[in-house]
């Protein structure tokens, strides 16, 4: 059966690569920003807006496809209960490490697989890390240095460059803080059949 | 100050690199299999096997650069307190993999720095990896495949790579899990004044 990540992320791309999982990516062409607004305006709890999220990206390619399984994921940065998107401005960027520094956050990386047009599987992971106190000169040269990486990531860090000298401690899987809960999706491919156990 | 790594290791350069942490690295050149059977035969515990071997990489370099801090590096898989070392052989591979299949195992990565000829700091990082209940099959096809990537592993596998099909949970920072507790290194190298903070 064919496999589509319905998100054209590089970085999702590259974890089912690296594990040898045969797939296409197709963006899904979901207006997030204002779903997120939304949901916020209702009170959601940030790990319901990345569930939705990766719900409705998945139906939107899985619609299209229905005999493919559609896997759409979302994640979504959760500081004390308010949600951080990716930053529009290198101020907005600014801004959310300062809101982020000396403290503990999570990120809620969601994954839902569509097949026959209807959800079959979630999962939901959760990562919790710690930024260290770091001064405002700190924070502005971080992100004056890495401006073109950060504005495509919620709380405008990349752990996988130089975002690892924000943080004194990260607590959950490593894919789940790059975005997608990899190995509960690579078993559940498995059980389906879809790459080789 | 100057930063030396003791390790040509290309996954330890990779994460100091990605950190943006300026260094140059040099081969420890330590009989490490010999140092490590010794150990074994003292019946030492994996993690003290661990911090010992990263103690002599750095000493050995630091002997020839005093002025020098010099970060020494290992990293030991601990099996219900059996040392699994990097595999020799494909065969090596395979029995190596069907020991660890099904069950949760450890890998401690130690760090060692020395400056002036004396350890300054140390720390030892621990992951807890399980790997699914695996056909022979599976691991045979797997390990032929990879072969040339995951002979320079402890443990016969590459979570970075298609390794991330074999486990179904990894607990513990994932910088651990690649050889180096890279946030606590990060850490000191900061309050020394090596890098910004």
């Amino acid at each position: 059966m064919k496999l589509i990540l319905a998100s054209t992320s590089q970085i999702r791309q590259q974890m089912l690569t690296a594990a040898g999982v045969p797939f296409t990516a197709h963006a899904a062409r979901v207006d997030e920003d204002t779903i997120r607004r939304a949901l916020q305006a209702e009170h959601a709890r940030p790990r319901d807006i990345a569930d939705t999220l990766a719900e409705m990206k998945a139906r939107k390619i899985a619609e299209r496809s229905p005999e493919a399984m559609v896997l759409g994921c979302d994640q979504v940065l959760d500081i004390q209960g308010d949600v951080l998107a990716k930053p529009e401005t290198p101020d907005e960027a600014r801004a959310q490490l300062r809101r982020l520094r000396g403290q503990t956050h999570k990120l809620w990386s969601a994954a839902v697989i569509y097949h026959d047009a209807k959800p079959v599987w979630r999962f939901m992971g959760e990562a919790r890390l710690t930024m260290r106190p770091l001064s405002d000169a700190y924070l502005d040269d971080y992100v004056t240095r890495n401006w073109d990486s950060i504005r495509h990531s919620v709380g405008a860090y990349k752990l996988e460059e130089q975002g690892s000298r924000l943080f004194s401690a990260v607590d959950g899987d490593y894919f789940t803080v790059l975005g997608l809960p990899l190995l509960p999706v690579l078993g559940y491919l498995g059980d389906r059949g879809i790459i080789p156990t």
